[in-house]
């Protein structure tokens, strides 16, 4: 079967390798409806995290069951199904407490942009849907798996409330679901920081009411401005830059939270400017498992359209190309068709 | 007046001073019925915090209004009134948001160490009782003013509730209000660390179910045996170094909140390990005005005695000797007689 294999930064070939096969009886193997690039990806890619190893990449999936474990009780072959990027037993008690993403058990999806993969932890991971949903649905639910699941834990983290000043850093495509998310949580307000228009074009359609195209100190400036110098209620970071972490605690009112989920990198807090500061904070991957019945039940009624965030669709064989693309942001984020 | 100036670490001196008198509108003197010593004035004792100025030392008051300005409404000479350690409008939008302790107009108090004592912002900042309270509630209604509504917001910030298993770190005064109020609030399993025999004692009156006098590592490996291994649902950190904040992080469950109290010292956080860690945390200076009422309320009807814990008491002549027998730990907390 094809698979993606980061071999070196910029260096990601799609290749032949043996089809993945049932490891452990929890395990499950499904065949890929559609999968994607995440900008996740993009870090080793550009060599910010290390390449030790071939990398066999991908963690955001959905698609048909083709065979499972012996202890698998929950899903069946030619089920079509859609699983968190973070595989999790939901029934520890980090679980339990909506925390899937601490699971006493917790993996990280790898593999996922090929033509089959292996869905470990598959009862606690894989949510099956009731028919095989339509074609033009795939991309929403293929996004539901991480980057529409991170996006609403942001929303979540951060407590966005129905009348909720919103602020979201970040016009990624996490940053982007953010909006999303923060719309449908009832927020009155959403600012969305992008510089990029076709990014605002989409943030505005999701739900944004204002952007604010500067970066740092002019950002926090405009922002503040925005909210008559009191700050947001919420703020959703959706980078992990120091700059942008910087930007989300000076946007947001004290006493607020900031939900983050851009993954730090290089960066660093002071205990006392935090402090004073009294900004609220919680991040990590997302517990996309908690949010996954929602999110597919607002897809498959057509509530929600968190597809729309892949601008740039690829068969899977150019996955090269579509790495490129979003390292160069011509694209947002990268579809790859099976 | 005797006042209680700080020359340097270590030189604290009560002397004869000027009586404070009205400078704004705003303002109220107010003679103290008892004022004490806050943990936090140890850290420019022990030379922790720079001195460039002779300070006057104190922030925790109680007392009988003498004088108002010519703005003030709802307090009038006669009046016991208490008030928070942060002085605040009570009217401006991080006020009404329940955060006074970053209100726009916001000052710290100071000169609480002293016979008399101005108040600026009386009008948001005091309460009045509505009779002269009985002598034998003045050491609780004092400490309502800091360290109590500051332990209370601790357990807020880390969102105790109903059944919660809480860990708290520290046993100074701060950490032993920390668990009166996690009791008050609710809390199944309070986790007191302390190894001082009479603050696990007090630990233990005010409602902790168990004590953990280990520390650092073997700390939180006896929290995790205590919590099955998940950790706490809330975790109030009352000191403020880089090992007491590490402890609370690694006491806590994923998903959780840190309310952290003490003032950070020389503290950094790593934004990648806290993410992965998916700890929540708030801290700040306590919004203490939010809580005043209720905790007024508690003491006045004896439902609570947080006076307990002032272990020494003392003419405010011999402040010094106070300072003394808490930074040597022969004291918990030290009151100050008028």
């Amino acid at each position: 079967m094809l698979a993606t294999i980061l071999y070196a930064p910029g260096d990601v070939r799609v290749e032949q390798r043996d089809e993945p096969t049932i490891q452990r009886p929890t395990d499950a193997i499904i065949r890929l409806s559609a999968t994607c690039i995440c900008g996740s990806d993009l870090w080793p890619f550009r060599g910010a995290n290390p390449v030790t190893s071939p990398m066999a990449m991908g963690h955001e999936y959905c698609g048909v069951v083709v065979e499972v474990g012996s202890e698998v009780k929950t899903v069946r072959p030619g089920q079509f199904v859609v699983g968190s990027f973070v595989l999790s037993d939901n029934t520890c008690p980090h679980c339990r407490y909506g925390f899937h993403s601490s699971c006493e058990q917790r993996e990280f999806m790898t593999g996922g942009q090929a033509e089959l993969a292996r869905v470990p932890l598959a009862d606690g991971t894989l949510i099956a849907t009731a028919e095989m949903p339509p074609d033009d649905l795939i991309p929403s639910l293929l996004a539901a798996s991480d980057v529409l699941g991170t996006g609403w834990y942001a929303a979540d983290a951060a407590r966005v409330q129905p009348g909720s000043t919103v602020v979201v850093v970040g016009d990624g495509a996490v940053g982007l679901m953010g909006v999303l998310a923060a719309k449908q949580l009832g927020a009155d307000r959403i600012i969305a920081m992008s510089r990029h228009k076709s990014r605002q074009d989409l943030a505005l359609d999701y739900g944004a009411t204002d952007i604010v195209a500067e970066r740092g100190e002019a950002g926090v400036a405009r922002v503040r401005d925005l909210t008559r110098r009191i700050g947001a209620d919420a703020v959703l970071e959706c980078v992990g830059t120091q700059e942008s972490m910087q930007t989300a605690i000076d946007c947001a009112r004290p006493g607020s939270m900031i939900g983050y989920v851009g993954v730090p990198h290089g960066v660093t807090f002071d205990g006392q400017a935090l402090f004073f500061a009294q900004r609220g904070m919680i991040g990590g991957p997302a517990p996309v498992r908690r949010f996954l019945p929602q999110l597919m039940d607002l897809i498959l009624t057509r509530q929600i359209n968190p597809g729309r965030v892949f601008d740039l669709e690829l068969p899977l064989r150019d996955a090269a190309e579509g790495y490129r693309a979003m390292d160069e942001r011509r694209a947002i984020k990268t579809l790859l068709r099976l």
